[in-house]
């Protein structure tokens, strides 16, 4: 029988194991902080992120700049800005997924009506704004370092896997952990097209094991957390595990090469959603403190 | 004599007071949790953010929502999905402002030419990507229970009110701190229009002696951290003065009111920036964590 | 009973009272050329258009411009440009409704399912790439020259009033006349919140009588064609009438004021909409050619 | 010495060779329609235009759709509606450039400032908002016909060859025309990335030869009008021949297939720009009417 957070938190809940982050995680995450570093584990973000073909290409306008005032535009005293607006998929570059994102049927996770994400509210349960700050004891699993080399494309990566890389790292899986996975498809340094392909990722079963270890945030160095292609007769089976029925928001697109390179295992995670009104994800900026 | 950090950290340097974050100041933040509370900073974001009225309104696009499958948009599997785009000046809602952000001039902060910051590439020195994360501890200085009510707009909030803050929260301004000045602008609920106007907020001489303790990042409840408008024949000074001469990026559009509901006047500060390519601020969500 | 065009042009049929426009009804408007005058009939587009508020603000973005070069853009040669991207609504400013743009119950125009309108697509049936060029004669109904001053808010031009400005300007209704009424809403001047409230219009009847008569195309000097609000109980039935049921594509915020100037009842008429791919309406620079 | 048009028209002017557009040109359009046949010049326009891969892609957002009332969006009344926002680089699919597209030095077409080009108004002088509709006649100069076939990547359409085409079409060139030159470069259905490369079209020896002969716009079936590559050490010559020292307004990306099937020299042309405030081209859907 497959695991499932539907009503765990009672029939309201919009923010599924976000729920997990009690006091007690901050406190263990912040317990792991022993030398002052920060690392960040964001891809690039704007105009250069990574973007699903399928996608509208981000885009950065200037709406004020240096050259403006070259050319003569007035000025009421020696102050001078720039500013600008950007356009862009909330799904390109890292970025966290709401639990509006996937689903089957015509419900959401906890049974929310899927029938509330429409053109003009947009998602209106489960949104990004539904989702949380993220404070808590961060887990590398690098499968990488299990394998001795990055993933090849379409390797799927097993809850026997992840076993065996909490075991390398000599840690134990407890719950509101964030579980970060490494298989080294961002360090390749694929082109757009080919990066969206045919990715190493999560089996099922994998999602299947780290929801019942009770996750409070699943993230993968890859655009789409599982491996693609699915199974046959299947489409995102991962997502529907971990985002649908358990309420796991996934954070997609990370570059873990720093953090592995320190060798540490545990670590204080941070990430800090912003509250976009309606939208079915976040770009994010997660880091790692040590 | 006027503070300034040019040349401080050499002559390359893009990420100005945020140098000052180190291992020390890291640990000193994380020392401040106790309770293993997260509370947000972040005032709503997306279409629903608060933005000035010269700059582009703020948009969520979806791209795909449940609306499409229920008049038959072809699935292959039971999977189904919702995205979305946004448009966004980067300085609407809650933001932090890039060191590209303001100067005069044809200098950015440490000498970097403006002529980098042009419609194409957008700000190539100084923009949101040179911005890092904080990690440090934070400081409520809360002007509003100093004063016993919400400022009047207008009301400059000087350096000795600063003091009179730190001594009341009983904590001395360290290095590398975030300083979070509480004005109750955005809590009296404000139109649009009315909250872009004249705004409560800094002093130049409160954006000096807070240059002069080497905070790290300055954060005010208001659009444009300082007082509006600005002294006659000036404009935009406390933006001179921290993001141009000191390097300080302004943290605007907080939302004060849930922390100071704490009473807590220390606090681990986390912010994350977007490293969004070539803009001049990013939308971001800090939090506190007590 | 009302009358339809259903079926009139056959099943597949997407382009509606637009087959009206013939080799027969282009001679005839190239017949009203007697002067060599070109009049437009637009509003201010782009930045400046006219916009309903709830729909987005239009806007440009250099893309490339004169400061760029001024601070310091290579050039391989003496040659330097501009360029920029547009944001609209295809709804703001003078436009062609589309005639997918209004429906009631499942069906578009003609029997097409409305289903076929969805995020990714857009109008796959009857949208603005269905339309086609208008050359034929255009006839200026002019209700203010009839009433002797500007129509006041929610006041309903009738079929009446119609016919009494076709006898005003001796002109007999043809089948595929670009009708074009004349209300003196825009030449108002009135503010984008109030333009966009109460509008004087079309009524039903005066729809009706339009549709009987076989005009190719229908355009006013107003937001919506048709008197604002609707009749208590019913919501922009002119829409239904002529777009919808009769296949009439909708000509919104005309400025016929010059037009109006020269007298003239009877000229060529050309309006080309841009083929939008999917879009429910497209914004158009009519014209008048005396 | 090369041809000029600078003060012609007036230090003010900032329609160059539109003013060639005189009744009596419009008189001279008109007369050619004999069958009453109109026939469209434009390419796919909005999310499936051909753009330039350095230039941001077009797009188009449903704001409401059909799915929208699928779901549940509440209606007052039986009309339902669909709306959408258009993002598209001006320069894409078939536009005219406006005259502040090109320039040499610090100066527009007519001695303007290329220095009211900015990112905040755009371009204040020559933008499109400043071009005319066009209602003249149109020449169609057949080059796939004079040659046997569609010319091959960088092949340059001479003077001589544009006089060989008026003899074949057995036309004289007149003030005020619209001269429309076939490449066959469309007709090729090549990528968007094999289509913005080395193109045939217009020498620059072509391009004095049309300015001297006083034509009024200028259309090819290619995306810069002239030969690409340009000859070493220039960089689009033609550009600044007709837009930059002549004032005529450039038309690219025309599908002038249907038109040349008809084996018509001489037409209606009839062409409105949208008048875009402060942009640098208008997308259009030009007509020929035989």
């Amino acid at each position: 029988m497959t695991h499932s957070n539907w009503g765990r938190w009672g029939p309201d809940d919009e923010a599924g194991a976000l729920n997990l982050l009690t006091a007690a995680t901050v406190k263990r995450g912040v317990e792991q902080v022993t030398e002052g570093t920060v690392i960040s584990l964001a891809q690039p973000c704007g105009p250069v992120a990574m973007t699903s073909p399928h996608r509208h290409s981000p885009a950065r306008f200037m709406d004020r700049d240096a050259g403006d005032y070259a050319v003569g535009t007035r000025r009421t005293s020696n102050f001078k800005f720039a500013e600008d607006t950007v356009l862009m998929p909330t799904h390109s570059g890292t970025h966290l997924d709401a639990l509006a994102h996937g689903w089957e049927g015509d419900r959401l996770y906890n049974n929310h009506p899927s029938a509330d994400t429409r053109s003009i509210r947009g998602a209106a349960r489960c949104g990004a704004d539904k989702l949380r700050p993220i404070v808590t004891r961060g887990v590398l699993l690098d499968i990488v370092a299990l394998s001795g080399s990055a993933l090849a494309a379409s390797t799927g990566v097993t809850d026997t896997d992840l076993e065996r890389a909490y075991e390398m790292g000599g840690v134990q899986p407890r719950s509101g952990d964030a579980a970060l996975v490494r298989t080294g498809w961002w360090e390749r340094g694929l082109s757009t097209t080919d990066y969206h392909r045919d990715e190493p990722g999560l089996t099922l079963d994998a999602a299947e094991w780290l929801a019942e270890r009770d996750v409070a945030v699943v993230g993968v160095d890859n655009y789409a957390v599982e491996v693609q292609p699915s199974e046959p007769g299947s489409m995102f089976p991962v997502h529907l595990c971990l985002l649908h029925r358990n309420g796991v928001p996934l954070l997609e697109n990370l570059d873990l090469s720093i953090l592995a390179d320190t060798g540490r295992s545990e670590f204080l995670f941070m990430l800090a959603p912003l509250p976009l009104e309606g939208s079915t994800a976040s770009p994010v900026a997660p880091i790692a403190v040590l």
